[in-house]
């Protein structure tokens, strides 16, 4: 249990001073956007050297289902302690991993309150996936939704090249 | 191990961001200094709320000795994995606490050439000591020194009023 606290204040921490940052500097309408890209490239950053460890004892991947796979199982359980609650493909490289107790949205009251602020506890998140697909081989487009606090839904659009 | 992970590959992004931030705007000369509170600050306030999860379930402490036992040995397991090795004090409100192979510096290789470096890491370790103190009463200073990687010493003075 304290390795969740420790990790997850230290991301809350992580996300308040980006924006807090963001803000001082009175740059308020590139705002958003810069922050959530650079909690986005710090998650990609991790993530990357996250999937080395995960997958160093793994056999190789037969298709991108099967990396999918392994993202909503093993990688989730090691991160963010449950597996994905539900994996939906349309089978032509979207994917759309839903999480209904995502750990970094534990800490808010259920509901639609505090909808607004949940793009900031996710772009992180994004990047991680982002990160470990990269890593994979897999050239990825990586968003989060929220409709109701704390599932949320992942969708991964794999680039065609 | 995916946990140190998570929270060692977040902490050393987290240092790496808030650095580069502070270069880009071009203030050389409070640089450092900043950078090192602005670490100091985060860890502080994630050293409160840690502290508030691990003495849940504890006996109240007799004293400032015992509170310092307590942040050697449960604290620092629960955040760093391994007890601090040494602890001494002068009986007088200041106490060394020495770590053989601090966690966060084990991804530096042994001995002088990265002892520049090591300041950025340990100053939200100090925060999180100086928040978990705060929150057990005890109003302190904390500093740490670098002579040898992997090793540290935490010099905890407490402030009497």
């Amino acid at each position: 249990m304290a390795d969740d606290v420790l990790f997850e204040f230290l991301h809350m921490e992580m996300v308040s001073h980006i924006y807090k940052d963001q803000a001082s500097r009175g740059e308020m309408d590139k705002d958003r956007a810069t922050c959530v890209s650079t909690l986005e490239g710090m998650g990609f950053r991790v993530g990357q050297g996250l999937i080395e460890r995960f997958t160093k004892d793994s056999p190789s991947f037969k298709d991108d289902l099967d990396v999918m796979k392994f993202i909503c199982k093993d990688f989730w359980i090691n991160v963010f302690r449950k597996q994905i609650d539900n994996l939906r493909t349309n089978h032509q490289g979207t994917y759309v991993l839903q999480d209904n107790k995502f750990a970094l949205l534990t800490q808010f009251s259920n509901g639609k309150q505090y909808l607004e602020e949940a793009p900031k506890y996710l772009a992180y998140s994004c990047g991680l996936v982002r990160g470990a697909l990269s890593n994979l081989g897999m050239d990825c487009v990586v968003t989060a939704e929220v409709t109701l606090m704390p599932s949320c839904k992942f969708q991964v659009v794999i680039q065609k090249i």
